[in-house]
């Protein structure tokens, strides 16, 4: 659905700095303000907002009919394969407004796209990035928005109740991972937030290693990291149990991950810094002695894309506010040994951090 | 494996470009010539091939064991995330090269990053687009390549007995895509090129539909469209099947689209054009009067990405040459009707076109 609250501040926003209009093409944010869900891959997408006309979503023609059956109420436009959409967007625009200045995503559009844009609309300039303004607009999720990520925050949970019953002796990463995302989408749940990681043993030492064939073995553990998309928002969450009894080294940096990750989570509140909350868990890591093993920052924001602001991690001075939603995940990861991480995602409330997960972190879950 | 064949080729033309190096950041490419395959989502991954010296890997520091466990034989770097990734891989080049002058693929950096690249480095010039010659290296298969597209092509066969035989009144889009992707995954097929496209009945005249909770009635149509991944390397197939007796209108969008499919494979020749491939398909589907329900080019380029050069359609004058891999997929979306997609990947050899995938055609497969 058309998120007009959000289109109305933005316009505003247009208005404040004498842009004409600007134009959308990360498919997150065409999402986000459209309520029109597409991945157009290659191709282009583009949402164009004016700042005294109605918005128009422009594409590949073959989703034209998908925009208008969205709930989309204001014009949509397509292109063939063989056409060149920029020129055909630019009539648009021409047609539309005279006005020649127009925000673009900066972070977004390809120098490719972007020359071919300058190239298509000569006489517009294009000196505004508008990224920062529909980042921090994404922020501050509404209640409607944090009721969607509780419900996915939910379906979560039941994955990872799946992907807990499924571990067996001599069962692959793959096959927990596929047996996950097997039993969700028989419900009914749509899509994943990502690819569902399952990493057994040592091979879960590696935190952007993916899952592969490797097969669990009793005494080891099982990292899990996965979310899923309710309405259009993702979930992500992040466990690691152990099969059977595991070693008093795997247990002590569970507990250590444990411990910094409860109590970054008890701790947020509204007013600190993201680089403060890093700080508070990887205080703890490093305290036990094994800060060089906490090697990625504590969390991310999440909502319509499962990596957005805020970046909660050292350096990074944006203050948390309420209706801000991230995760806290921090994890020890040692090379021939194994890994941990622990993560629940959720939102900030004036009491506090309310997770949208509530699986037990417990080492012993079997 | 690092595509020393590869590299070497680009080397060259970096040194009749009289260019001092190249920043690669399309993951895409950076796997196809390092051998390491990883999507960094929001983070910098770069290749940096010189004209004089050894490449060098950038990236994450959570991945640079990866990096290294890939079997990349020269130097890998790594930044945290707390720091800015173009200032340190400022250093990196500096301390490589005095040269000054560095090609960087447009199709790929965005705008934000052109400009933290051009500030972090600014005695360096970026004027060399190498999109075009790094797709132009990727388009031409090696025999190593074919073999893997081959044991993709295979993969993807088995998907789709699969998913014909997961076919049953009342079961649902979801259910059946999952079970595809369960079944796989549970044998070792660590990765889809996609998510698993399954409509049935009129929601696949939604060429770019998703997937959803749709359950299949007797007398409609099922289409699936999917591929995995080998060794790096995307399949993409689709077949549209009948589920007991369907409509003769359905039957005859089924015909056309079959007949167009399979005139344009065995038409396909060394030295024609993408454009006149694309023609001969859409030539048919036109006489039948369907040639405004087929509403996308015919096919497109796949190797390590789903999506790749050469693109089959009007408009593209490329020719076909040996060892160029695409898709000849033409399809009919009829909306309230229903719709037809009948696709084999394939690639090309001095006697023509050979397809990936050898799955029955027909109609009627159960």
């Amino acid at each position: 659905m058309v998120n007009q609250q959000k289109l109305t501040h933005f316009v505003s926003w247009l208005n404040q700095n004498e842009l004409s209009g600007a134009i959308i093409t990360n498919f997150h944010d065409v999402a986000y303000f459209s309520g029109f869900e597409s991945d157009p891959i290659e191709r282009v997408l583009a949402l164009v907002v004016f700042s005294d006309h109605e918005p128009l979503l422009f594409g590949p023609a073959l989703e034209v009919n998908s925009m208008r059956a969205s709930g989309w109420p204001f014009a949509a436009f397509g292109y063939a394969d063989h056409e060149n959409p920029w020129l055909i967007l630019a009539q648009h625009i021409k047609q539309t407004t005279s006005g020649t200045k127009f925000g673009i995503e900066y972070d977004h559009l390809s120098v490719a796209r972007f020359n071919a844009l300058q190239t298509a609309l000569p006489s517009l300039s294009f000196k505004t990035d508008v990224t920062n303004e529909v980042n921090q607009l994404r922020l501050l999720k509404t209640p409607a928005e944090i009721e969607h990520m509780m419900a996915a925050g939910k379906d979560a949970d039941r994955a990872l109740t799946i992907g807990f019953q499924a571990l067996t002796s001599g069962i692959s990463e793959l096959a927990v991972s596929a047996k996950i995302e097997y039993e969700l989408k028989k419900s009914g749940v749509a899509a994943m937030s990502f690819d569902t990681l399952v990493q057994f043993g040592t091979h879960a030492a590696d935190p952007h290693g993916a899952t592969a064939t490797r097969e669990l073995a009793t005494g080891e553990m099982a990292l899990f990291d996965l979310g899923t998309i309710t309405e259009g928002y993702a979930s992500d969450v992040s466990r690691t149990i152990a099969f059977g009894q595991v070693d008093p080294k795997l247990q002590e940096i569970h507990a250590v991950t444990l411990a910094a990750q409860q109590e970054a989570q008890s701790q947020a509140k509204v007013g600190m810094t993201a680089a403060e909350l890093d700080g508070i868990a990887r205080q703890i890591i490093t305290d036990a002695g094994y800060g060089d093993y906490f090697v990625h920052r504590l969390g991310h924001g999440l909502g319509t894309s499962v990596h957005e602001y805020p970046s909660i991690m050292a350096g990074n001075n944006i203050t948390l506010q309420e209706g801000m939603a991230f995760s806290i995940e921090p994890g020890i990861y040692i090379p021939g040994l194994g890994g941990v991480r622990i993560e629940d995602s959720g939102y900030m409330s004036h009491t506090g951090f309310i997770p949208f997960t509530t699986t037990s972190k417990s080492l012993y879950q079997l």
